[in-house]
């Protein structure tokens, strides 16, 4: 049978990332493509105990359906936690538990775009997010990255030039996938647009707890005193990802929106995974438990730097710096062909990278970016790994 | 700010069912209106020992991120699982874990509806199904149910009468609400007409292993060979619900986006989850568990029939007899105000149950009909809930 798909899932293709990742389950690739927590940062004894101890106890809670809008505790310890620690939440404002960040991010673009609408985006920006606006017929406009995050001039010609623009998506610090952070200015900046223009901000936030260098900026949602901006906040790079408990902060109106929407979905988030959560934050030192994570990021975003500084940079490849999350961003000279450049890292090299392409609204732009991890590899298949694209770098660069 | 919704979402409102559930929360109010499986139905222990071994030995496989298509192992358990049991599966399908058989029927339509293209569904049938379409811009088509299922006629009308048709949902199996199950002549009838009009079917099957008397009828599944069915199968009735696992089986083009659309909802389905629900299945005797349900399941279903018999039938009340699942679908004798016999049964008497018309395509269609659960109450909270009904009953109609 033809099946007769969606307009907008028709041109829905798995990515070109994909097509590199295809070689990187060949064991002798060391992959530097993922996004994965290190393996080191899971507290799995606490994890264990905590189970443990609520199957014993109150195995119901876990087993049995449950609101819609998250498990109750959680909630509140979250409501507390971040508006003590962040200035997030207001009294408009109500928390929603979603399955990871992710399924945040897609509510907010269920309940606010009729197909064809306009959702502004950072480009480059995080692939999965791009492809659940395109899912639900967004039409992605992207707007470059500088230095200190979202080039506002641009941003306000977007929000000139486009009809039905819904929402301004960011990922403010250490963005996915350049690492870049964007400045205080700029975040008062965007407020102010997305204000004037009658448009919600998206803010995307996985990576915020990771700063191992510098100060905190804060949030974008924490000046929201107008019911702008929806917080998306996740447990996977503070806890564990496999686990998929993630968070909403939206004004009252567009929170009830999602609440019906995300009943369609899945009815609820997996009860364990919220117990453990909650658990977690509320019985355990938190804060010292993100040092742990910041001390752990910080080492392997060093060495990481050392490598490329010693393999790469000799043969012109530059890097844009840091000071938290999981990725470097880097660049390679004019000429060079980077689609290419990836592809034979992988194939000849057995080095998985991820060319910046995929991350681009139009894979087809031009685009002379790859993007690495240093959170998931162990420190020798770093070295490893930067070694072998030091040594395609000499052959294809000099 | 005024938010500018998607119009498919501007409608969506929480439904009649939950102005009659905030009173359900009062403890004096017996519930007879959830979903719930029986608490006593979860195999606590067994799931708490798997969950501690799978921790202490494999904490990476819980905790780290995964594949949206859905951990490996449970897959190929499944795999041979519905083969064997039920001849599900063919080699164009695949199956894709989902976060509970509500995310399985959400993805199809999520990858085959422009906004206004119809989908046809039982009426009445599973409000959050209904909800979950209509989120989406699914234009529904009710089409009524008989003794023995969809009424075929007027399937065949509504695939005559309405463009871009691009699915039938039914729930074959002890329909939620009406306990009905549709014959195996329909089940070839509806197969037939799906393929004669090129249109997918996506039979929701949660309730069919809870069949406590007669025979089980091969399902639609079992009997596509055109690739034009998809199979939403779950753990919430057989296992338990908190946990959100699901399943789809589709040919393979149709799950290929779905996949993609996974992704961008959630990435992959929680995998402590996940390897709790592939233990279970490979590691205990999933039969004897089954039948245990049935066990339980029959006697709670014959206790609520016999106290309706006792306490409803007398007043003109009658019901649908039903073979398996959770429910009884019951009548109001014409002239009594269902919608207001509802209501006053929960706020004057205490007891909670579902008025019918909120499973409606059209929640204003005339009904005569509530939904009574008995797998979630106790025995004795069951005979206290149909004693009060039975009061309200003799009070309003004789």
């Amino acid at each position: 049978m033809e099946y007769n798909f969606a307009d907008a899932v028709k041109t829905l293709n798995p990515s070109a990332i994909r097509e590199i990742l295809k070689y990187a389950a060949d064991p002798e690739v060391v992959s530097l493509s993922a996004g994965n927590p290190s393996p080191e940062a899971f507290p799995v004894a606490k994890i264990a105990e905590i189970s443990a101890k609520v199957l014993a106890e109150r195995p119901i809670d876990v087993l049995q359906y449950s609101t819609t809008e998250g498990y109750q505790p959680l909630r509140d310890s979250l409501a507390s936690y971040l508006k003590e620690k962040h200035n997030i939440g207001r009294d408009f404002d109500n928390i929603l538990i979603t399955s990871g960040a992710q399924q945040a991010v897609e509510l907010v673009a269920k309940v606010l775009c009729n197909r064809g609408d306009a959702v502004i985006c950072e480009a480059p920006s995080f692939i999965g997010s791009l492809n659940s606006f395109r899912s639900l017929g967004g039409k992605l406009i992207g707007v470059p990255i500088e230095s200190d995050g979202m080039d506002m001039e641009a941003l306000e010609e977007a929000l000139k030039a486009n009809k039905n623009v819904k929402f301004i998506y960011t990922i403010p610090n250490f963005q996915n996938p350049s690492g870049i952070t964007m400045s205080l200015e700029k975040r008062r900046r965007i407020y102010e647009l997305a204000k004037k223009h009658g448009v919600v901000i998206v803010e995307d936030n996985p990576y915020g707890d990771l700063r191992f260098e510098g100060e905190d900026i804060p949030s974008i949602k924490s000046f929201d005193e107008d019911g702008i901006v929806v917080y998306a906040g996740s447990f996977s790079k503070v806890l564990a990802p496999g686990i998929r408990v993630g968070y909403a902060v939206a004004p009252k109106p567009l929170l009830q929106k999602m609440i019906v929407c995300k009943q369609g979905e899945d009815v609820h988030t997996s009860m364990w995974a919220q117990i453990i959560c909650e658990r977690f934050l509320s019985t355990t030192d938190f804060e010292s438990h993100l040092e742990s994570l910041r001390n752990l990021y910080r080492k392997k975003a060093q060495l990481m730097i050392s490598l490329i500084e010693e393999h790469l940079v000799p043969s012109g490849i530059t890097y844009a710096p840091t000071q938290g999350g999981l990725f470097v961003w880097c660049l390679l000279p004019d000429g060079v062909n980077m689609p290419e450049f990836c592809k034979r890292a992988v194939i000849d090299y057995k080095v998985a990278i991820v060319p910046g392409n995929a991350f681009l609204v139009d894979e087809n732009d031009p685009c002379q970016n790859f993007r690495l991890n240093y959170s998931t590899p162990t420190d020798e298949a770093m070295r490893k790994g930067v070694e072998r694209l030091g040594e395609l770098a000499r052959e294809v660069i000099r």
